[in-house]
Order: structure tokens, then sequence, then C-alpha cells
């Protein structure tokens, strides 16, 4: 359906809004993109990112304003994990069937690629201008100087918060009653680090595969850049005996990374300069309803849910928002109001779905992974559905090579794991693990259960 | 332990803040009390309070400043349930043991005796000067005209956030990094009405209850005040069938109050215009963590832990922190950072249990109270109670008559709810609820969960 031409204002030209920018040009709006930092292609990045991993649900929604093979030239596919396990050889776990994989894309790279696409498809970019206050009846933005000199005041059609988990656009929403929020930060926190290139501009590590470094209450993980480099980062808990708190030293820093990652240790030039150069970030879960105010404003990709990384599925998420509501216009045409609430309605419970699944790989990563019940169960669900691959998908392939929705990759994992708990409590699984006996029991706990459902 | 003495700012006039006050000018320091709200003792009430029931938490941190005596004489005592449920005579549902009570008393009457009492201890109040901004690391305040007008700079030695659910103290702290923060609203509203006194002062009903007029989904409630009237609460969802949202005009209000509280009805004069004169209110749950900063600023009462009212605890919990607060300081004397930090630890997990002891109310009064299940297990629970009273005290004996933790009732309850699920269970206990059998059980699963604990 086609819509009368608007005028609208996108508050942050991060990735969700300037995709959002290119799907509202390609439908004739008129498009001013607000951000209060300077234009990222000119500005060095930030340090404080952990690469992007690009999956179906990002790539369907590049897809829909063909974009996909423009971006896939700036990305690496990843099949495996690469598992840098102490006392043990590296071994590798396949993702997904053949041909499923991940896309390690550099955040910076991709964002200004973004910009570029956006400002060819017509996005007005007002970089350095720093939204203060918006007020949501009329769909106005204040910005200035400081949050006390003169204002200037913009008023627009609709106003689409994308300024991520922070977002002062939603901050403003939060102040009215009956508005539902939270923010809960890990006690764990992240630096990003470098492993570059070698000489001759290859690859230090195996290039295909996002490499793990699982040490119980922290770990370190590294994906490929396409100049040969890798973007690293470390997710260590801010306080306690292994801490960031507790490495203030070039010393203190080169005994932690020589006691627990010595085969990273090698490969990283400057690594304490690094370490001390970058800033320790926090990762947050951000929740909040509703997402739109009337049919004048609404929240887009981490502005309306934050989700820590541990799933990679961030960006994909935000991307997915995006193409949902331009299926959603497509259907209701100018009743923005109407597109609006269908929007909410539609995305809110996938978002909450995938803060859940990204949370609870947070805790396997952290305290399972070194946990032989924990390891068993995964290697009986491997096992099980690479016979019934028909019945029995895992839910890191509903979540990373699907589109059908995060509720539903949550609420058939659970229905999985009520099942697998039933398999565990088994006397002697440890032993019959591959037997008739756990395939039978594992068909007709399938079929019972089912029927229950 | 003597303290040194402080020059101490208190952000928000209320029940907590100027309880503080007094406290702390009993240790010498010099209190500055700053409020938004002109004086409270010159203005008229606000018509959107629920009466407050002062219980032994409340009266226990009036007493360590000998103030319970003269605040007594402002309240009534409650030793029982009036419930008015629909097709049956009116019954009596006693609080607890003989001589335990809870006691009326109106927000209004109160503060302003309050204020009166930290005023005569030697508190200066502000009132009427509004803060717009906290700098944390130098305990500095800033008031004036506007957001955006000059600013009058007044910094202090500790500022103490006293400013409730919506504070601005925490507002400032929750924009930092790893500050956990919630705030969850129900979709249930109220709104204050009154019954008028007789007109030779009586009260119209019985002056020795709290009266309930429970129906599902909504609720009406009545608390006596001191000339005769009382004030009351409708609680009733903001949408749906029966909601504020459908009674529009005087002519639906009256409608809804003939169909389900007729005997309310002809109590209440002015009743309409009471309606559609006072606000709808909304409840919110609201979580925080820390709340403290260093040495400098701390929450206390509803900015910390702002809870749903249905376990009639708001207050009694911000008293009972004030309580706890100055046993602490007692303890570490001019070490404001060991008590800054002792009162959150301390606080918190209690401050979490009334919050879900207060949600879990809401719960049952608004969808258990027609469930026959529900209302079997509480008349075993009162049974067993009545003849074991030394093995189970309910839950609602602990959080209003004991000074006992409220993590403390939160955990015996899930307990003893334990248990209760395994006697609801029993084949036939709706017939055999009050045998020898039941008795057996029950005594046994005590004995057994407690060794298991």
């Amino acid at each position: 359906m086609t819509q009368t031409p608007k005028n609208i204002a996108i508050v942050g030209s991060g990735l969700v809004g300037s995709l959002l920018a290119i799907y509202l040009r390609r439908r004739g709006h008129s498009i001013t993109v607000f951000d209060r930092r300077p234009d990222i292609r000119t500005v060095e990045f930030s340090g404080r990112s952990i690469n992007l991993a690009m999956s179906d649900r990002g790539w369907k929604a590049l897809r829909e304003v063909e974009l996909e093979e423009e971006i896939k030239k700036l990305a690496i596919p990843l099949d495996k994990r690469a598992m840098h396990v102490l006392g043990k050889p590296l071994y590798y776990q396949k993702y997904g069937k053949e041909g499923e994989a991940i896309w390690s894309i550099s955040r910076g790279v991709l964002n200004r690629k973004m910009i570029d696409l956006a400002e060819e498809a017509g996005a007005l970019f007002r970089f350095e201008e720093k939204v203060w206050d918006v007020d949501l009846p009329t769909a106005t933005l204040y910005t200035g100087e400081s949050e006390k000199s003169e204002w200037k005041a913009y008023e627009y059609d609709h106003i689409f918060g994308c300024d991520g988990a922070f977002s002062r656009v939603r901050h403003k929403m939060q102040r009215r009653s009956r508005f539902d929020y939270s923010q809960d930060f890990l006690d764990v926190g992240y630096k990003e680090l470098t492993i570059p290139p070698n000489e001759d501009g290859t690859h230090k590590l195996d290039k295909h595969s996002f490499h793990i470094w699982p040490r119980g209450r922290f770990m370190f993980i590294a994906m490929p850049n396409l100049d040969g480099s890798f973007t690293c980062t470390l997710f260590l808990p801010f306080e306690g005996e292994v801490s960031f708190e507790n490495i203030r030293t070039k010393a203190e820093a080169t005994a932690f990374f020589t006691t627990y990652f010595p085969n990273v240790m090698q490969d990283i030039e400057n690594l304490t300069f690094d370490f001390f150069k970058n800033p320790t970030s926090a990762m947050v879960t951000m929740k909040c309803y509703p997402w739109t105010y009337w049919d004048k404003v609404a929240l887009v990709g981490d502005s309306a849910h934050a989700i820590v990384p541990f799933y990679g599925q961030g960006m994909n998420a935000g991307f997915e928002d995006i193409h949902s509501f331009n299926d959603i216009m497509e259907q209701y045409g100018d009743d923005w109001e109407t597109i609006f609430q269908t929007f909410q309605k539609e995305r809110k419970p996938n978002a909450d779905a995938i803060a859940e699944l990204s949370y609870r790989n947070f805790v396997e990563m952290s305290s399972k992974t070194a946990d032989p019940a924990f390891l068993l169960q995964k290697k009986i669900e491997k096992w099980f559905a690479d016979k019934h691959p028909e019945l029995w998908e895992p839910t890191y392939s509903r979540v990373t090579f699907s589109e059908r929705s995060y509720a539903e990759a949550l609420a058939i994992g659970d229905f999985q794991e009520g099942i697998m708990k039933e398999v565990m409590a088994l006397e002697g699984i440890e032993k019959e693990w591959n037997s008739k006996k756990v395939e039978h029991l594992m068909l007709q706990l399938l079929k019972e259960k089912k029927e229950a459902v």
C-alpha cells in the first residue's frame, strides 16, 4: 500500500537508524537523521565494540532493500566455533548444516557503509546535534549546545528513537505514568582488544571460525576482519578474585593473559597497551513498554529492547524490527496509529524472547561449559538431531538460521528442555546416552508432550 | 556511637523525609529538607491518597524517637477486616491475636504532624524549591524556577533522596552505568472517594474495621478517620469491560456503584462528584540498586523501593529503613561509607521481599478471592494455626505484627506454601480438611521439610 509522504525524524545514526532511513526513503518519506556524535565516517572507531555476527534475520532485512550482496562484501562467513579449551587441543563445532554460517563484520565498517547508503537514498544527516528533549504529542525535537542553552525546535509528523540502549527519546517516554521499564546490568564487563594480521596480511587464526577461549567465569573471543586482524573481546567480572578491578598494572595484565590465555598471548601485540587504552564496558538488558506514543513517536532497535551480546542477535533483532515495520506499513498505509500499535504488539514478545535467550546463553557460557551433565545433554541433543533432523532442531539454529519468530524459538527450546530433563534423569544415562532405549524414550516423549500441548 | 555533626540535605518532606530529619537532628546534624511542593500544612490534601495502615514496624520506628504515643492519638486501631461480599451478610475476619491491630491514619494528617515535629526538632524546611539536578560526587543540589532558569547550588556533606517513587535524586543515579532499575505498573488504577460522617459526627460503618468489598477484578475499601468520615479507595482496571475507561458519565458512575456496591451507594454522598473530581492514579513496583553513591548520597523509602499498596506496608517499610539506618549509624559512627554500604546490603533483600509479598496480595485479592480451593487452603491454615500457634504463624502476621525481617516472612511463607501444596493435593481434602489425618500430615511435613532446610 502506498503512503502519503511524511516528514520524519530519526534520532540516532547507528545501524538501525540508517537502515530505517533507507526503508522509509524507499516509501517516499522525507528523512532527517539526528546524531549527537560526529559523523562516524570522519572519526576513528571507539574501541568499545564487539564485532557483529550478521545472521539470517539481518540478511533478510538487507535483502528486502537489495543491499545483501553489497554488505556481504564486507563480511566473512564463520561456519563453526573454534574452541580453545585449556589443556585440550583446539577443536571445532559446526554452527549448523552445510552452507549455514554467521557473518563477522566490523560495526564501524558496516555503520559507515550504511550511512553512505542512506545518504545515497536521500536521507539528510545532522551530526553533532544533540536532542535534549522531545515533545511527544507534537513530535517536536529540541536540540542545542547544552541542556541549558537556547534550543532549536523541529516539528515532524513522526519521530523514531533509534538512539540505542540509553535512548533519549525513551527517556522522555519513561517519565510518563504506566510506562514499564527495566535495566539490568551484568556483573561481567568487556573490553575490546585486537589481534593484528600477519606481516603478509593473512589472519593469524582460522578466519572462518568464531574463536572462543572459555574459562568459566570469564571468556575471550575473537572474530575476523577483512584486513587480516581479529577484533577480540575479553569478558571478565568487574569485581572479585579474577576481575577487571584486580588487573591494574601492565605486569598484572601480562600475568593474567599468560596464565589463562597462553596461546592468545603470543598473537597479541600491544596487548597491555590495548588493555589500558580501551574502556571497560558494561552490558545491560533493557526492556520497556509501550514502545510508541500515539501515532507520533516509536522506538526501534536497542532503544526498545537492548540485550546482552551472547547470542549475537542484537543487530539482527533491530533489523528484523525494521523488516516487520515495513510489512506493517505495507498493510496499513496511512493509518500510523494502527501501524505503531501493531508493530509494538507483534515485536514485544519476540524482543522479550531474544532477551531471555541471550541472557541464558550468558549463564550457560559462564557457568555451565565445565558442567559434565550439561555437556552430556548437548551431546545427546546433537546425536538425536543428527538422527532425526525433522524432529529436533537445536535452539541455536532456530534463532540464527531461521526467520521464524524468536518467541517460537524460545517456546520450542523450553519444550525440548522439558524432554531432556526426563532423559537426563535416566539411571545410567552417562553410559547409555546413545542407545536405542534413549532414542525411543525421546521419540515417545516428543509424541506425548506434543499431544499435551 | 556519637557522630561528628554534618550538614545534611533531605530531598522530600513526606513521611520518610520528615521522620529521617527527626532521627538525624537527634544525632546533632544540621538538616535542610527540600520539597518542590508547597507546605502541606498550608494546602488541602491532594485527593489521591490511600489511608495508611501503621503496623508494628512503623510504631517501632516512632517509639525510638518517643513519638509513638503522640501519633497514636491521630490513629484508629482496626482489629479486623469487614467483608462486604455480594449476596452474603457482612462478616468479620480478625487480623491477628487479641490486642493486635493495624492503625488507620490519614496520610495528610500524619504528614502535617511529622513536619511540625521535625521543625520542633530543629530541621529547616525549604518548600516550593525544586531540585533539578544533583552532582553526586560532591553532594551538591541545584534548585531553581525551571529546568532552564538560573540554578542555585547547595553543597552538603550528605544528601538523602526521600522523594518517593519518581525520585529526582534516583533519576540522576539511574543514568549511571551498572545501576539496576525497574518500574512495573499494574493494569489496575485507583481513585480516592469519601464516606462522610453521620450528622452527629459518628462513623457510618464499624470504625474498628478495615472495610473491603471484593469484586474479583476490582475492589472497594474504606478506612476510618478521626472526624467520623471514611477514606475510601476504588481499585479498578484502567481498561476493559468494567474499567475506569468505561465510566465516563455521571450516569455510568451511578450505574456502576448501584450494580456492584449497593450497600456503599447509600453511604456515599457526592459520590459521582468525587469520582470525577479526583484523579485516577497508577500503582507501580519500583526496584533499584545500588541505593547509595559513595558516602555522599543515599535513597531511603519509596525512592529506593516503591511497592503496590496491597499489604499496607509502604510507609512501614520506609520507617523501618530509618530505624535500621539509625542502628547502623550507632555502630559505625563517622564511617559514612560503611554506613551506606551496610544499609543498602541489609535492606535490599527486605525491600525485594515486601515488594513480592505486596504484589502477590494484589494477585490474591484480584483473582483468588473467589477460588474455592484458595479459600479452603486459607481455612485449613487458620484451623491448623489455631491448634498449633507455635508451629504455624500466618504470613500476614509475620509481616504486620512482627519485627522480624520481611525476607524471613517471605521465605517462611514459601515454606508453608510448599506444605499446603501437598495438603491440598490429598484425595478428598474438601471433606477431610479438619481431620486428624490432615493434622498429622502437616505435622509430619513440617518436620521433614525443616530437616531438609
